[in-house]
């Protein structure tokens, strides 16, 4: 862990020559046959995982739900130790998508930061900039902020516009999202740690949210198992020196394989996500 | 537990003439002199609180991060059983306000649902309908969507005006937080078991909510500690028939006591909050 999770997370864009991240969602239903049976099959299979394609990603990014449906949060705190100890640099996002004020939120931070030891979190941005607050605290942990996220009902309240009687000066309209993404690359991003995430499925508002956030790290989701176009994501999504993205993929990196070649089988699919993602990138300085 | 928490909440406003909800938050550095040093003093002190006020409560709600940060899940198992053995037919509002899509929403109703057997959960509904779904796949498990939440910022994104170019016959303005009132009331609410959170900070905003969703359960954090107004929110939030809110306090009756009398103090001012609701509640049919 470094000092700061946006420097950790330039000089891994840059070693690894690549803005992919894994993600780790270890569906208890999907595991490879091996593992069956296993007490600890949740972190064997995310350590291997981890093992095999760490070379090869900017990030990983642990989703929270799948440990703890499964009673499993000791298995989380060992895959995140083990990331540290053996994969030092490559930072940890863990996906839990909290949002709640005050205290409780000084708790939330306290259970990604200090307990699983994450370097950044996901975030919920409904309840506001003080419910935000308590995880800037920490400084040097990054926080990513939903803004316009991959699923079809994402544009159920996202989508709404929100000019109505509020700017008036605004030319146009501004939605929900891109309220959200002002607010994150303006007055919100105290410490400069605030990144968003934004679904790779409609490259037009990726774009959009580039636009408003020049500087700001997206988390993508939506490639592969979801549907997204790489060509269309890079472009849309990367900041002017090419990099800019954590661009994650979960299952179609981690159930590539269902027997004993999980893990090489996880590793050719990183491997080839990687090389579609950096064959449209722009060019490096 | 019954086959339905809107019919089992109605049951409990009744049997205790009551609509107090008791929040359990045990934050480790308020914890009552006696319980110091206990490996299990956060289960400890719960179920002392729970004993001492179940008969003035209609439902308990407990706040998951203030188990999850101290690695306390199993101490938050052992409270939710106690409460089904002890105390049954109260109902246990877990509050985790999770919020995500798919497989993974499926996950989290799994943690609450089944691994610790709430049941009702509050959600956070930025990712719209398909974010809401899964829950509602549990049939006759409750779910609370976020509304107006009472802290201060959460008027940063919910209190935004969202009527521009939507609804063209609507007469005046649509905020955020009334069209996450109306989907609840309306559409969304497949099964009849949703409810909502809005703070009883600005008893205007819980009067409107009330409006646009005259059967929903509300549950009402602000109250307390929070300094919300009980006759202004008795009166903005109650339905017809006097019931209709889970007026939640937390803080102000779990630390009501510092040393041994810690659950007497917590039942006299559980005891004292029930019946200032009480007084202004409207006559019951």
């Amino acid at each position: 862990m470094t000092a700061s999770f946006t420097l950790s997370l330039k000089q891994a864009w840059r070693r690894a020559d690549s803005m992919l991240c894994v993600g780790l969602d270890p569906d208890p239903a999907r595991l490879p046959a091996p593992l069956h049976g296993k007490a600890d099959a949740t972190f064997q299979f995310c350590r291997a995982i981890v093992d095999a394609t760490a070379d090869l990603v900017c990030a990983f990014k642990p989703q929270i739900a799948y440990f703890a449906a499964q009673r499993a949060e000791d298995q989380l705190e060992a895959l995140i130790a083990h990331i540290h100890a053996h994969h030092p640099g490559i930072p940890v996002v863990l996906d839990a998508k909290r949002g709640d004020i005050g205290s409780t939120a000084e708790q939330y931070a306290r259970e990604a930061f200090e307990r699983y030891k994450a370097d950044a979190v996901t975030v919920n941005p409904y309840m506001g900039f003080d419910s935000i607050e308590p995880w800037l605290a920490h400084a040097g942990r990054g926080v990513f902020l939903l803004c316009r996220t991959s699923n079809p009902g994402g544009a159920d309240l996202q989508s709404l516009d929100v000019s109505q009687g509020v700017s008036q000066g605004l030319v146009g309209h501004e939605r929900l999202y891109e309220r959200v993404a002002r607010l994150a690359s303006g007055s919100w991003n105290r410490g400069g740690e605030l990144g968003l995430v934004v679904g790779a499925t409609v490259p037009a508002e990726l774009a959009r949210v580039r636009e408003l956030a020049p500087e700001l790290p997206l988390l993508v989701p939506g490639i592969g198992a979801q549907g997204g176009d790489v060509a269309a994501t890079v472009q849309a999504g990367s900041s002017t020196d090419g990099t800019g993205m954590l661009i994650n993929s979960s299952r179609a990196i981690l159930y590539a394989g269902k027997g004993d070649d999980f893990a090489a089988a996880a590793r050719q699919a990183a491997l080839e996500t990687r090389d579609a993602i950096n064959r449209f990138r722009r060019p490096q300085p």
